[in-house]
């Protein structure tokens, strides 16, 4: 069974083919600049070369339709026909307060994706783009909605409201939702199995650091806070996203530089974070390297960062009262060891002892690695993540009949004899 | 010596006379309702009954002009003449990043408070105001600046800088500057003694919550980071301020609404907090009540209100490493013991064991309290603040020559033998 996972952005489509049988990716890659013109597609398949071809998409269903065609290319292909295709789960980023779990895709559930898509203006319409291309395409396959909200509906009201009027709850939806739900499922459940516990028993702060960054306080196997709220700017600091500010500038500098409301919202997604502090650089590569020679705004970019995620370990620690374990994950969780460092550096006296060698050997996106010493009460750990798994084994288990929620499906990477491929 | 200490507010002044050689408060009151019309001053001194009078001031020079003329009243007042009152210390809510330590005022020092004004358009032009009044009426006699930012100016500049385009630091000076301080100062040198510890060898948690709320991290005596930013309407919840929210926030509701940036920032500022998720009260006790009548927005706002500041006690625990002490300070830290028990609870995993009885006990503004157990790792204080004798000091130790700056001029209240009247 071939199992097709989708994640369509504004101009980019990404695609992962999953051979369920074997348990192994056997394509993936992604089609870049969609709409906006020069549009081509990356395909990568294992032990082959990277396949690369300029394609003009100027839509989604062409961007979808090209991915179709890669995949059963003679040449470039892995499949032959496209009805070796079994289902495709698509990747939504807004399932509001309506979805807590992924479902099979119906008139409704397309219905109630658009009823929400005014919270998530530059994500929900191209992901509601995508399900209806490939649906067009694919008419004869189920498709799946798997949600970056939907593991955060476990949330209490006291952590998922704002101080904010309440009817702005009641007419507009605004209330913390959190997104990149299907990571923290993953590197949580690997958590729990390192620990040798189920998740039930176990209180975990999950950090996914990536280009988004997020955190999730996990109590018993569900997210009981998290640091992205109505929208994905809120939290940590991230490559050009501002995260947690007074909420009063946004207004003083529309004021002082004369700004719209979308314009000041364009400069805190776009030209904040990192960016906004060093002036040049997304890339914690390229910070590290820079304050390394000296630059004093992306030695202080780093400070930033790093304190900012060691405060966050303090609020979910408080929140949570109890903590087993701390997991670092995406890209810059998962290989940037300087920043890791700064982060746990002095946290001994919260039961955090960071061993330094550990923690420089873990820059793989490949190994789970513990990196506190032995005698450390709380546990760290580095856990490349994997949400493509999650979307697979979610539309298998739909296919299957045997899907609950996350809290009570049996995934396969939260058994004790899992082996990552 | 007779200090007084003025506090002019947007419609209000607050005075405090205070005789330094007895070391007591001859007098205190509040012009309200100053501008707006209807003004009245309400004139309390030890052991008489309080006095009311309404009188028009148009401007804050009446009104102070009208508290000069009330302390000497030959009913009312408690001086023979004017000239008995030595020097005045004015509180100024923002001093940039000019203002390490109180001053005395000259032009150059009243050129500057005016420089920032820009920073703190609701606060800074009455305080402005009030000293040019009190200048005028009091002329003979010294004046000194005490600002709310300065005992914040020891923040290292990673825990100031935001994660925004670094222009809008060097163009507006927007950064985390923090407020209360003269009440952070006061409490965490108060919890040193009780700690029976130098304040350099203390690091404390100091919470200050009345209307407005703000937390300080205290590592060895000096702030090292705080919950209020650019302005006041960073941080905790307070009874009409929103505190932290997603950033994106106030442009999506401009857009779903059709406000201003004026009308978004009075919105956050006047209509939120307590208020906004209660709909009806802003006052701690009426929403205590209320949710123990089985109102569900009264109970989930003091969810919210206690959730967020036991987060931020794992904020700052982990910003400082190891911590001495938590302090509770201002009319709710004081007296709201329901709060303070929602704050506490769960805490035992992380150092603080609270004291149930103790806690409730704790129902005063006259008296210093331990809340924790006798076996609690971290204490936990209930401390009176005392802001005008932070005020009283610093005048009286500018005009004899012997101030320093907060951390190492020795106050009153940071010696053993101190006693609170």
């Amino acid at each position: 069974m071939l199992i097709l996972a989708l994640n369509c952005g504004s101009s980019s489509v990404k695609y992962q083919l999953f051979d369920w049988a074997k348990k192994e990716v056997v394509a993936k890659g992604m089609v870049e600049r969609v709409i906006i013109g020069d549009s081509f597609i990356m395909h990568e398949v294992p032990s082959r070369e990277t396949y690369r071809r300029e394609y003009e998409c100027p839509d989604h269903q062409v961007a979808i339709d090209l991915i179709i065609k890669t995949l059963v290319d003679p040449e470039h292909g892995v499949v032959k026909e496209i009805n070796e295709i079994s289902a495709v789960g698509h990747r939504v980023v807004h399932g509001g307060e309506k979805f807590t779990r992924s479902v099979l895709i119906d008139e409704q559930v397309l219905e109630a994706v658009k009823e929400v898509q005014h919270l998530a203006p530059l994500h929900n319409p191209p992901n509601i783009a995508g399900i209806e291309a490939a649906q067009a395409i694919l008419p004869q396959v189920p498709h799946v909605a798997i949600f970056d909200t939907a593991f955060h509906q476990t949330m209490p009201e006291f952590a998922y409201l704002y101080p904010l009027p309440y009817e702005w709850y009641e007419k507009y939806g605004v209330r913390r939702y959190g997104f990149h739900g299907t990571s923290h499922l993953y590197v949580s459940k690997r958590a729990s199995v390192l620990l040798g516990k189920k998740p039930a028993e176990c209180n975990i702060i999950t950090m996914h650091i990536g280009n988004g960054v997020s955190h999730c306080a996990i109590r018993g196997g569900v997210s009981v806070d998290t640091s992205m709220g109505l929208t994905p700017l809120e939290g940590a600091v991230m490559g050009t996203r501002c995260g947690d500010i007074d909420p009063a500038i946004p207004a003083f500098m529309m004021q002082k530089e004369n700004l719209s409301a979308k314009e000041i919202d364009s400069i805190l997604n776009k030209k904040s974070g990192v960016l906004g502090i060093t002036g040049r650089f997304t890339d914690r590569r390229d910070v590290i390297e820079q304050a390394q020679n000296g630059d004093s705004r992306c030695a202080v970019a780093l400070d930033i960062e790093a304190y900012r995620l060691k405060k966050y370990i303090g609020t979910y620690m408080a929140a949570l009262g109890r903590l087993d374990a701390v997991v670092f994950t995406a890209g810059v969780g998962e290989m940037g060891w300087p920043i890791r460092e700064r982060t746990l550096e002095g946290l001994e006296g919260i039961g955090i002892k960071l061993d330094r060698e550990r923690n420089k050997g873990a820059m793989t996106r490949k190994r789970e690695t513990l990196i506190t010493s032995d005698d450390s009460p709380i546990k760290v750990f580095v856990i490349p993540t994997d949400e493509e798994l999650v979307f697979t084994e979610d539309v298998v288990a739909i296919l299957d009949g045997t899907y609950t929620d996350h809290m009570n499906f049996d995934y396969s990477f939260a058994r004790a004899d899992f082996v990552r491929k």
